[in-house]
């Protein structure tokens, strides 16, 4: 069955809702309202009501949404019903860090394999994920019909190591590395860039502190 | 003097394009199209050319942008002339592979202190940057004047971390931990979430596999 399509940033939101109404939940709360739902998302209450109404989730003026509702109406409308299986390339620093983040990640998203160049680091295991030589992406790949995958080497290598993946049957990419990566169409690809997320930080902060000292 | 407001996405843009041009640059690449810019960023060349008229770069029906200029005009517009400090706290996996990445910023943003409560870590030089302990943030921070902060720690302990990073003057907070931070109104606040953006990418490959395999 083809999961009915949801636009981009809704996803993203409720995907950070559920991080949110999780995080609320590991301290006692069992109902949320959607204006406290929407300070601690940095949206609007109307803009909350909206997203979980798209996908069936109601609140009662009483009580707002229940926490348990949430999280299984959310987990229904993003999550796939079976294991979804995700390779993460490159077991550097920021690989390593990935590969902890990723355990919090909903249950049904695991990263399965995760692969280096680097003899130290393969044929090993880290963080609970069996580390193989890049030589093995193709076989690995696609005997684990792993779908996503998550780019973590150098800028330099980013491009090889996708059209790899690609070729093995990996339609999303998380990229990381700091390259324009050229993937055949029906390719999803979502880049985090960290040097332009420390830029944009940078010069708001300029901006306010500007405004403050001349008021 | 205060820089001028540019909006947000604006800025996010222009920060990559300039990622991308300086990625062109280095292949040789002398001068770009609008669409071709607009290609590599995925975005319409009508907006590349709407972002950098904003910024008073005109290119020519000739050659296009020339990059030399393209580069001068995006520095001018959201870097600051003088050097921007920035301190990084949390030096474990992500903490470390972020001084990395900083080290790509444009040059007169700098990472000039991180901190780490693990002796282990601390009192060393890292990536060419001082580790200090978290005892010292106050301190540290006041007296290289930094006004930017990344946030590496665990979740359960940035809140702590920010309070103090803010109450020594810090008013910008690039936060890579799953957790909702808690801030004056005047503090600027970006999040990155990983765990976010994996799921956010499994369901969009998932779409468009099952898109696929009805066709």
């Amino acid at each position: 069955m083809t999961p009915s399509k949801i636009p981009t940033r809704t996803v993203e939101r409720l995907a950070r809702y559920r991080r949110i109404v999780r995080e609320r939940a590991d301290k006692g709360v069992q109902s949320l309202y959607s204006h406290e739902l929407a300070a601690l998302a940095a949206g609007t209450a109307a803009q909350v009501r909206r997203d979980l109404m798209s996908i069936g989730c109601t609140g009662s003026s009483n009580y707002g949404y229940r926490v348990s509702e949430l999280l299984e109406s959310i987990g229904r409308a993003i999550d796939d019903a079976d294991l979804q299986r995700v390779a993460l390339v490159g077991v550097g620093n920021l690989g390593a860090a990935l590969l902890d983040f990723a355990a919090h990640c909903c249950p049904n998203i695991v990263i399965s394999a995760a692969f280096d160049l680097d003899p130290g680091k393969t044929d090993r295991v880290y963080h609970g994920v069996h580390v193989y030589n890049d030589s093995s992406i193709a076989e690995v790949v696609r005997a684990q019909k792993i779908n996503v995958a998550i780019i973590c080497v150098p800028a330099s290598a980013a491009q090889e190591v996708v059209d790899q993946l690609v070729a093995a049957g990996v339609s999303g990419i998380l990229n990381f590395a700091p390259k324009i990566l050229r993937v055949p169409i029906n390719v999803y690809v979502e880049q985090i860039d960290m040097t332009v997320a420390l830029e944009k930080v940078a010069y708001f902060t300029r901006l306010r502190d500007a405004a403050r000292k001349e008021r």
